[in-house]
């Protein structure tokens, strides 16, 4: 492939409930390899922009698993708003992963950071990415503005907290699903810090959402779910971190505890919906 | 695995929209191997035994697809109604597959007939498996009672209609989305035929919907909805031939062509809720 930086090239497309699900390659200048992402565009889009949620995924995941598993298209096609799903690393053979092949670090798992440690610095800037080339490539070439809103999943959901509060004004509307909510203090977190990041935990914090929070000069309104029967909620997730953090700082959270759930799409499509109306109330006003 | 037939083998519980995603392993009597299949059981199965929509998938497919991607779940959690997903074909590898390895035959693609022919006669009885042993089980150990619907996609269409056309009386409702109508005149189906029925021709009328609803003697309402978009529409799936042969036999049938849409999961999403809906209205009265 040679795609030039800036243009799109077409994957896929289908229709879904009455819009088109889409998936599109394109040169990335930021992670020097060729990504892949998917849109929803609703009905709406046929007739003018629409705002969009950027949803970032959790480890292991490409720009797929949330367009297939979440259930998220039928509100977006009724409220009109666009979903924009990222890859959640850089790919391809010319872009290091793990060196142990493991599943939490490299290719699936570039947590949202701009790497600064070779060999990791000259792809894995997944924060730049999903921040500023992405969505400066999909206002000029789809019907969807400036008008946006973050969320993701687990590693997806520290991803959206730390994206929105590192960029003041950058976003109308946050909130998550089963966030690593203090990725510094967790095993996922520590890992990926340490390569990409170097081992000066210092460094740490400026991509670390409780760490963020202490400091933010904006204060969106914060919506998090989290499965109460989460395997990873104590050790990986921190859930309770984050609201000391919200509580210290005077971040407004709605922090809700879903008795029984789990970290799965079967959690997220169960309170996917109230994340949609959260963010339409930003967006489409 | 030594499980006992008509115990279940609890593989996986995950919550989802107030009820619960489960899968379950055990041993068929009826295909000579271990199964696994899922049921989504609604917050009402907690008091009380509840209805049953059984879904069948079509070709690749097992029991992991349409819990996946379907996005059944919400309005059958609202209605009150279970939702259960057989496997496609049995499984193993003491289970003859396509000796070519091709994903038209064998394994995932058991085309829900009751094969005849060696090596397929021992293992290949999905018919029987989806109509009798399988509710059979699932109604002596869940709280599922015999109001029993049928639907499917593709192959797993053309299964749901040939399985409530060939047993009056087992089914209150039909639907089906994007079904090989007319099996024994699509290549997908003469493949499968010749090999499970053998090259007599005459066998395979037993096994297509367009046959079985000329004699039917029970006239289910039939929604079908269909994707004008659809890759497989005149070739393989034929809904022109099921509109003929319902209009021949006196058979009610609502066929929808859905412009633009193709034959993905995204097609399934925006259409389930009027099928569940459709199933509900015969199963909840």
């Amino acid at each position: 492939m040679n795609l030039v930086p800036g243009t799109l090239e077409e994957v896929a497309v289908n229709r879904c409930f009455g819009g088109w699900h889409r998936r599109y390659r394109h040169r990335s200048a930021t992670l020097h390899c060729d990504m892949v992402f998917a849109v929803y565009l609703p009905p709406q889009a046929a007739s003018g922009t629409v705002p969009a949620l950027y949803w970032l995924s959790g480890l292991t995941c490409n720009d797929e698993n949330f367009m297939h598993k979440a259930g998220a298209m039928r509100v977006a096609a009724a409220l009109g708003m666009a979903i924009v799903a990222p890859d959640t690393s850089p790919r391809g053979a010319a872009v290091p992963g793990d060196p142990e092949g493991a599943w939490d670090f490299g290719h699936g798992a570039g947590f949202y950071v701009n790497a600064t440690r070779a060999p990791w610095a000259e792809h894995y800037r997944m924060h730049d990415y999903v921040v500023y080339e992405l969505p400066a490539l999909i206002e000029a070439n789809l019907p969807i503005d400036a008008r946006r809103g973050i969320s993701g999943h687990s590693m997806g959901g520290h991803g959206a907290l730390v994206c929105a509060l590192r960029n003041p004004g950058r976003y109308r509307s946050l909130s998550a699903l089963a966030p690593i909510s203090h990725a510094l203090a967790s095993p996922w977190g520590q890992k990926a810090f340490a390569r990409y990041l170097g081992e000066d935990r210092a460094a740490w914090k400026a991509w670390d959402a409780c760490e963020l929070i202490a400091g933010a000069s904006e204060r969106l309104p914060l919506l998090v779910d989290q499965g109460g029967a989460d395997g990873f909620l104590l050790e990986q997730l921190q859930p309770e971190t984050l609201r000391q953090a919200c509580a210290a700082a005077g971040h407004p959270l709605k922090l809700r505890l879903q008795a029984g759930y789990d970290h799965s799409y079967f959690f997220i499509a169960s309170f996917i919906d109230d994340h949609l109306h959260h963010h339409a109330a930003a967006l489409l006003t």
